[in-house]
């Protein structure tokens, strides 16, 4: 089958054998995929992964011991787990201590024809939820993690540093829910769409940080914006770090303690929350899609996901 | 009056005037002060301060409005506020936007023959905290304060990094709660004063992190410890960050945002309860000491607190 590798170099191979699949496990022949920063990342040797890229998509279930998935449209929780360590027994299954990653650790991912998936990952998607909606999932399912971890309500005033992809997903969950936000970005045509959705949004040029936002979301993965979040957020407030990145020089981290700022972690979140914001029309994702691509276009692809201005990036085979 | 001054250099004067007393203040005549690793890193340049050093003191109050004061043995707090701002009238005077601090913040500090302080910074002493526990109250309030903190209880598992003199107190204040604590440092004279208290304690070269303590306390102040502490703390669990420090390279920060990591930044704690602890002989604070020096030595007391093996360096006039 076809399917998009890394080895220390990004390759469209065409002979790679389609997966066997593992006792629990189904076949997914996919359907459509998408470019997450986190692909853009291990192609720059983030984790050291090697294998086949991708982890957002949606698939037709192929192959299934459980008879009711057959021929389902899903998508899939990418943290495959031993439900046997202390986090999996301590319900932390998303930590479990032995897990593969979809497409980022130990696994091959989906930017292929097909890919595997334990069953128990899948989850069926409503017809409201069509194929372009169904690869934000595991993104979304990220941004509604936030909310899960911090609360906030109509007196919360919250800024999320980064007008990319995650960034726009994130600030959209937290308005949906009420909360004062704004999206702080250097891109003017991202950042339009927040007037669409009726957000807030500065560019980060016209901000004057004053350490009042009782909620700072960084989204940039970049440590411009985490120097930058640790300026807007106030004392005894909390930063939500939101993406991975590998720091290309010394970050002063003095006003975490001096300021005695709450530094809250944030990666997976719940699939099902972000299936439902879908079907509820709630949350426009649809806006974020600046380009189509064949799966054999990957590097091009890839290569594209990092201009200026582009948001969310999709392949089909 | 003698005074130790820093202004990107340090000298011990002798015609320093004595200090003003603004409404509300006293003017304190110093008995015995403590060398920080903040003073040290303000001698390398740290908040750009410049006047009179110092922050932790014992003082005879020697004038005061409150004439209950006068001629008590007392401690001092040492941010002063405005009582004022959103966060003076939210609770959070610790983080008052218009704070200046004793020795850090735009207020000459307690090296010298006196200092002041406003009135309701003041704690008077019970006699059974003499004047060599009496500088610790600063530092062993800061140590109480990430017990005010994080939840912490006799099922929870906490490793402090770092075996200086923050690292010695915490261990001691957690340890006193009941909670099992493992204190890991770098200097085998340093750990040995835990095995008198019966805390745990391991040498950084024998120590294998396995990410599972569920509290991490980095007292080091280093980017190694920094990096140890990510490497120690288990998934969703919790580190506290309690000494300010300008890191010399790129650090790492991907472990809290993949383990979902809460890291939280903790300063200055409540005078009241480590006066009470040491009170109580629950602290024994008088080990730390390793040498006395007069004020008039203070370039060579704070060389001498920079030494391996060093602990608590104190001054007299």
């Amino acid at each position: 089958m076809q399917a998009v590798r890394f080895d220390s170099q990004l390759h469209v191979v065409t002979n790679q054998p389609v997966p066997m699949v593992p006792k629990g496990e189904a076949l997914l022949r996919v359907r459509q995929v998408g470019v997450c920063s986190t692909d853009i990342e291990i192609t720059r040797g983030y984790m050291g992964f090697s294998g086949t890229l991708g982890h957002e998509f949606v698939a037709t279930v192929e192959q299934c011991e459980d008879r009711a998935l057959m021929g389902k449209r899903v998508v899939g929780e990418i943290n495959c787990v031993c439900t046997s360590c202390d986090m999996c027994v301590g319900g932390l299954s998303n930590h479990c201590r032995n897990r593969t990653v979809l497409g980022i650790v130990n696994r091959d991912g989906c930017f292929a024809e097909f890919c595997v998936l334990p069953a128990n990952n899948l989850h069926v998607l409503p017809d409201q939820v069509d194929d372009d909606m169904a690869v934000f999932v595991e993104p979304l399912a990220a941004a509604v993690q936030v909310t899960k971890q911090v609360r906030m309500d109509s007196k919360t005033f919250v800024t999320v540093v980064g007008g990319g992809r995650l960034g726009l997903l994130v600030a959209q969950v937290v308005n949906n829910l009420g909360v004062p936000v704004r999206v702080i970005g250097r891109d003017a045509a991202k950042l339009s769409l927040c007037e669409r959705w009726q957000i807030r949004s500065r560019h980060v040029k016209d901000i004057q940080p004053r350490k009042d936002q009782d909620v700072v979301i960084d989204c940039t993965g970049s440590s411009d914006g985490l120097e930058l979040a640790m300026q807007l957020v106030r004392p005894r407030g909390t930063l939500v770090l939101k993406s991975t990145f590998v720091p290309t020089r010394p970050l002063n981290l003095a006003p975490i303690v001096v300021d005695e700022i709450n530094v809250i972690g944030s990666r997976c979140g719940p699939f099902a929350a972000a299936i439902q914001l879908m079907a509820d029309r709630a949350i426009d994702v649809t806006s974020l899609i600046s380009r189509r691509f064949k799966l054999d276009q990957a590097p091009a692809a890839i290569e594209h996901a990092q201009k200026p201005g582009v948001l969310k990036v999709l392949m089909r085979g």
